[in-house]
């Protein structure tokens, strides 16, 4: 086993193997990191050995001498069963080892599991990502952290291999998950309103290439719209990412607005788009199903897929 | 007068020196058109006579001569207005000029308004732009245009002198209104719910100058984010583009979208802040002022203009 050098890469666990988890697992395998990956399916975790990395079923595996762990599942539920589960990785992280959040979740739940985490004598740092599985696995991620200095210092160099850029942004667990709710808030609108707007372009009759191509070069364009579009164009709504994770995150959004008394009408109406979407079936679907539930609700056409 | 030797700079016409107007002006000077400026202000007909056009107060005087009238008004009415009102442009139009409209309007004016100008012989190019005042000025505008072949063939050297990106989407008026409504749509959602996601960020205590930072190198980014926002951070609301620009847009979109038997409550649900915004006299200042409402809505507070 690698021993880990304060600055150079030693072993780093990588809880879920997902789009996202492979990705992220694959840019530490190019940076020089010895990766132990841990993934609830076996298919997962034999993808990770023939990529150059070892594996194990459970989080205590893989956690096991791993000065940080990066954890990559979907929300707070999943966060606090691999780390605090039967099984989870707290069971053999060393005192002052980094234990890196990545899932999207509240505010509130970010900082009661950082101060979980610190009563075990583990650093939490609240890092949510954003970017998509192709900048994962190219190392090109953008991570929002904070969390507490000596967390920042220990895992440098693993946020170096992970992200293009790595903002840090307190002290303090819940700001990272802050501001991905806002990043998230406008991600889940650009995709259900561009959904909103490539469906109308074909009810009127217009080409939806010729339309890709023109709003992408004006100032209607969004990261996301550039992004997602493409799928609807092509007829394909296999999930890069799905459905329900935006009625998850525009459902986080609504929670925390409430509780702040801040009427979000324009995330309510596109999570409205993705409660649909979801109740007609397409929850494991790509985010961009959205489009055919306005399809289905007008009577527009979009195209097939070409297999 | 500058003799118009085809595929050489002539005499050219643009009628509105607004803010876009006035750029695109002066972007026909740089290309080395003899450039007749319209404008109801005295202080704009100065303005372009200093940076070396000439000008005229009604549309007919300036639009003598010249083989292709450029007319940069906000809506089908003023377009209607300056091409066959009192002292329009018609009147002084050889045969076969080209009328060039950039106004954003519905598809079925477009189309009304070209067969009305076919009928004087002269061709109307259903042209509308994107990209903002400073691309304006610079001469890299997005042109989303349909008409006759001829007419495109005719004012060829002026839409490149105006654009970076000249779109032909087709062989009659109407589809570039079309395309301009779709971007339109995305353009007023995405200004709104940027001002939705800014505002709710200060209400739960991020830094704006951190959160602009991190969303414009995010999935979450827009055109429209990226471009507005610095007037929120500076409190700046004096219009670039007005909130009554986008009361006209989305009412056009959601007009047309009843009339599809569309559902567009995205669309719909951005419309209303624009109309928050308007109606709590905030008409004539600029888009972003929609952030305002969101935080006379919920407590939260804005950066000041420092002046």
């Amino acid at each position: 086993m690698a021993t880990h050098v304060h600055g150079e890469p030693g072993k780093v666990a990588v809880i879920g193997l997902g789009s996202m988890g492979f990705g992220m697992a694959e840019s530490l395998l190019r940076a020089g990191f010895a990766v132990a990956g841990c993934d609830v399916t076996e298919q997962a975790r034999q993808r990770l050995q023939a990529a150059g990395g070892s594996s194990g079923a459970l989080p205590r595996e893989v956690a096991q001498d791993a000065p940080v762990v990066v954890s990559v599942v979907v929300n707070a539920a999943q966060t606090e069963q691999v780390l605090f589960g039967t099984g989870g990785a707290i069971e053999s992280m060393q005192q002052g080892a980094v234990f890196i959040s990545s899932a999207t979740m509240s505010p509130a739940d970010a900082e009661r599991l950082a101060a979980r985490a610190k009563e075990k004598g583990v650093f939490f740092l609240d890092a949510p990502i954003s970017g998509g599985a192709k900048r994962a696995a190219s190392g090109e991620l953008t991570i929002m952290a904070s969390g507490e200095p000596e967390a920042f210092e220990k895992s440098e160099a693993v946020l170096s291999a992970l992200a293009q850029k790595v903002y840090r942004l307190g002290d303090k667990a819940g700001v990272g998950a802050s501001v991905k709710m806002i990043n998230q808030l406008l991600a889940g609108v650009h995709i259900a309103v561009a959904c909103e707007a490539i469906t109308l372009a074909s009810k009127i009759g217009l080409d939806l290439a010729t339309v890709y191509d023109v709003i992408t070069a004006s100032a209607g364009n969004s990261w996301m719209f550039e992004n997602r579009m493409p799928h609807v164009l092509d007829g394909d709504y296999s999930p890069l990412s799905s459905v329900e994770i935006f009625v998850k995150d525009l459902g986080i959004i609504q929670d925390m607005a409430r509780s702040e008394r801040y009427p979000a009408p324009i995330a309510a109406a596109a999570l409205q788009m993705y409660l649909a979407a979801a109740g007609a079936g397409m929850g494991k679907d790509d985010d961009s199903s959205v489009a055919r539930i306005y399809a289905q609700l007008s009577g527009a056409t979009l195209p097939e897929h070409k297999s």
